[in-house]
């Protein structure tokens, strides 16, 4: 089952808007959906090529390689997803609003881009060491904004939380495994989805207002 | 990396003890570590049956296809996750104890087995429309169980839970997940994750006594 056949990712908030030229951000799309189809080992670059409707030859201008390829969906994957995550925790109001905020942004993101969140996930043991180290690096900024909020909630007593890493872990697993199970011809849109984890991680850390 | 590299699957509690004969269970076993390792569609039955020391005439006389092996891995994984579960649900005491016990019970499963559980939820795609309906009937009564355990503690006034259906959607998916990211070299020990869990559980559905 492809992106397209999972209602798409692409158009309005489609995390390859930056890439350009226009063929290397095809190439990306396409890679997206052939590793999400039938993985990461058993795509080529010219299954890649040939889904973009263009040749082998005309792929190695913009990747050398398929793990150029996977390096950079999740590179591109794990900024925008820390991106929009940073931006909700670091608006204005309490700490509980902020953490509501991020954990519905977050939420919004992985239901959304689903299909390139779920690639970005599964194929992190096929990224070269030196890639794997960077997007680790990414992931420990990710945890670090949870973290942040959550212990900033706790110094101002608006929190009851025990184990700080534990709870941001768990409030991140949550998040991300939206990816997982998130179908869009199912009962619930992101928001509601964003929605209802924002009131569930609201009581894991036993905010004692509502935000 | 294959089971073996992270920490094994095998010995105490492993779930393919009741799998008989002998070479049907190593063909499982080996089965899982090449598609944990490369994924469903990279991997031939040749592969299967090199990994568990036989040629592949002797593979064909347990498993007709590669995905009559996967639908035995899916099967297998999933009754043994549910029967755990329903062992803990179906316990002494309270909602709240029977819930997070329930909790500890499937996330030390997930931790456990992440190896299988990883090929279980990722590769659910590649089964065909028949053995995919039997492993969704399975799903279907897994969620049943937390959401018979959930709605109990509701009638009696244990939990305070608005959206019974969405809470046991993210009580699931939170144990689920700790297949993508436990780590037998990681920090806590699958007893330490269910605790943590169990704990966090009972705050998502409001339980006023702690069990």
């Amino acid at each position: 089952m492809g992106a397209a056949e999972q209602g798409g990712e692409g158009g309005e908030g489609e995390p390859w808007g930056e890439v350009s030229p226009d063929a290397a951000r095809r190439l990306l799309v396409a890679a997206v959906d052939a590793f999400a189809e039938r993985g990461y080992h058993a795509t080529t670059t010219r299954d890649i090529a040939s889904r973009a409707g263009m040749s082998p030859a005309a792929l190695y201008i913009h990747y050398r390689t398929k793990e150029e390829l996977l390096h950079r969906i999740s590179g591109v994957g794990h900024e925008k997803a820390l991106s929009v995550l940073s931006a909700a925790a670091d608006g204005e109001g309490t700490a509980g609003t902020r953490l509501a905020e991020a954990v519905r942004s977050f939420v919004r993101w992985h239901a959304a881009h689903h299909t390139t969140a779920r690639v970005v996930q599964y194929e992190l043991d096929a990224l070269g060491p030196e890639h794997r180290a960077e997007i680790m690096a990414l992931r420990r900024r990710t945890d670090a904004v949870v973290r942040g909020v959550i212990e900033e909630g706790v110094r101002s007593g608006e929190f009851d939380v025990a184990d700080a890493a534990g709870t941001t872990l768990a409030v991140l697993s949550l998040c991300i495994d939206v990816a997982r199970w998130f179908n869009v011809a199912g009962r619930r849109t992101p928001d509601e989805v964003g929605e209802l984890y924002a009131g569930l991680v609201l009581r894991m850390v036993g905010a004692t207002a509502a935000p």
